[in-house]
Parts: C-alpha cells; sequence; structure tokens
C-alpha cells in the first residue's frame, strides 16, 4: 500500500468471495457491456488486444461471447487459453480486471441462447451459420475498483478532500475470488 | 482477416500515420479521461493493471500522468519501463491501444503545469508534495477500432444489415503510427 492509500481514514480495500465476488463480476460486467479481451499474454509480446461484447454472465461468474471461428482470437485461445479482460463501466468508476481460461466450442444448444437478431449483421446466414463459435471464459481471478456510493458522493468527498487537504474519496477495490 | 470483415462492402480499415494518428489519439484519450494502466509485462505473469486519470496528452502524442513515487506502478516502470495502456470513449466504440516507453520524473515545471485543485485529496501537501511524480508515457505503436459516423449511424447500419442479412457496420480500425 502506497503513502497515499495509507492516509485513507475509511477503510477502503475490500476482498470479496464466493457469492459477494460473482455479485460485484455480475454487476460491473453486465453495466459495461463490452471489454477488452487480452490474448497471447505468455506466448507474445505485443499481447493481443481487441474490444468485445459479452453475450452473458451465468450465476457461476463465466463469461460467454460469440466469435468467428475463423478469427486471430480463436487462433489464439487455441494455442494459450490463458486470457485476460478489462471491463469499465463509467470514466472513473467501475473498473473490472478478470484472469481466466478461455474454451472454445460449437455447442448449438449454447449459440441459440446467446443469440441476438442484430448479429445477423456480422453472421450473416443467422444463428445456423457455421462460423459462429462459442468462447467460454471461466475467471480464476479477478480485482475491481469502485466507488462505495457512486460517482455524486465520490466527487462531493474528493472536493471536500482537496479543500481540506485531507485523502477522502470514495473508492473501495479489493481481489475477487470466485 | 477474419471472414466477417472479407464481408464488408465498405472498407472499414484504415492505417493512420503521423499527424493523423496523434490527431486519433488526442481525440479518442482525450475522451476516454481515463484508461488502463499495465506494467509487468514482460516481467511477470499476471501482468499488473490499475485504473489512471491522464493529466495531458502533449502534440506529440505523449501521455502524462501523476504518480505517487512509492506505488507499484513507479516500481514496476523501474524495472520494466514497456507499458501497455489501454482507452475505452463509450460502450461500443472509441477503444484505444497504445504501447509506449515510461518515463519517470519529479520535474517541478511539470507537476504545476499537470496540477489540478482537486488532486489535494491524495496529494494532500498540494502540489509541493515530495511524494509526487511524473509519468511520461511515449507511444511506440497503437491501435483503435471507432466507428466512422458516430453511434447513431452505427447502430442504423447494423439494424439494416441484420435485416438484409449484410455485414453493414460502421466500424472502422487501423494501425497508428505516431
Amino acid at each position: 500500500m502506497d503513502s497515499i492509500n495509507q492516509n485513507q481514514p475509511e477503510d477502503n480495500f475490500k476482498n470479496l468471495e464466493g457469492e459477494d465476488a460473482n455479485k460485484k463480476i455480475k454487476e460491473l460486467a453486465e453495466s459495461a457491456e463490452s471489454c477488452f479481451f487480452i490474448t497471447n499474454i505468455k506466448t507474445g509480446i505485443p499481447l493481443s488486444v481487441r474490444p468485445m461484447s459479452i453475450q452473458k454472465i451465468d450465476d457461476e461468474g463465466n463469461f460467454w461471447f460469440l466469435s468467428a471461428n475463423d478469427s486471430h482470437k480463436n487462433a489464439e485461445i487455441s494455442t494459450d487459453p490463458f486470457v485476460h479482460l478489462l471491463f469499465q463501466e463509467s470514466k472513473y468508476a467501475g473498473f473490472l480486471n478478470i484472469y481466466g481460461i478461455a474454451e472454445i466450442s460449437q455447442d448449438k444448444e449454447k449459440i441459440k441462447e446467446l443469440w441476438e437478431p442484430i448479429l445477423k449483421t456480422w453472421f450473416t446466414e443467422g444463428e445456423d451459420d457455421p462460423r459462429i463459435s462459442v468462447v467460454k471464459v471461466e475467471p480464476s481471478e479477478g480485482y475491481y475498483w469502485d466507488n462505495k456510493h457512486g460517482a455524486v458522493v465520490a466527487f462531493a468527498k474528493q472536493a471536500i478532500g482537496a479543500i481540506l487537504g485531507k485523502t477522502l474519496d470514495d473508492s473501495i477495490e479489493g481481489q475477487l475470488t470466485v
């Protein structure tokens, strides 16, 4: 902990486990709707990064994506399934960092469940398009940065802190163990 | 290029160089206001990630941050100055990926230039707080994902594409060479 965090009069670290961790992940990721999906972590420098829409986060905290089976992403996951997902809910809060293991399948049932009509723009043959693959990411560890009471309180506390010259912010962060 | 992008009737890749690259970087990063700042890329798995506010992007395309000199981030930059910055302007567009070299200094002039009153919440002694350090990131390469005509047009095109079963989106992406 650096000297700035040591100045916080309130506790601003809170690790979350199990159900609480799942709830926080779902809340932040569903609100973000998209993420940076990072592959090639161990096998390549530079890392390989692209934005991705999430289709679903299930109750076990797994992330589900639809992806073209001939994409670079799929090729990279086949070589190295260790991936990194970064979500951002708003400009200054609701950041989520997830490490996980990705698994690719062509599970027809799951494609049907995740399908949305707008996807026909890309998978032009619809939900039976043979290029659709399902990418599941099972989180292995995570970290979040958020505000305790939302943006308005956070801003007010920071402003009061600045006037008083006191480290006073509404931030809360911690490890997520699912 | 995967089979989905090959279906795009319009050109949706455009690499930008020099002044055009700088302009795009400034536009996306200034609108994002904060980023994921990733260190420990070569030297550690997992990567080390945290959200950071940007203080400034100068006309040469360099990013400027203020950081506590006893933070993990500063220690990691001292070991390995190769960093990765990820910016997100909105939920589905304006994504920016920057690789660069970070340099830490205690340049008093620069601190004065980057200082904002709200920072007194964290650097409680104000702009003369001895813990303030300046982190400059000079981009070495970048990539962007954006829409050509903004969110409304992008959505309309995708919806029409979905009805027609044609790959029709307003996306544009490419390499940034500064």
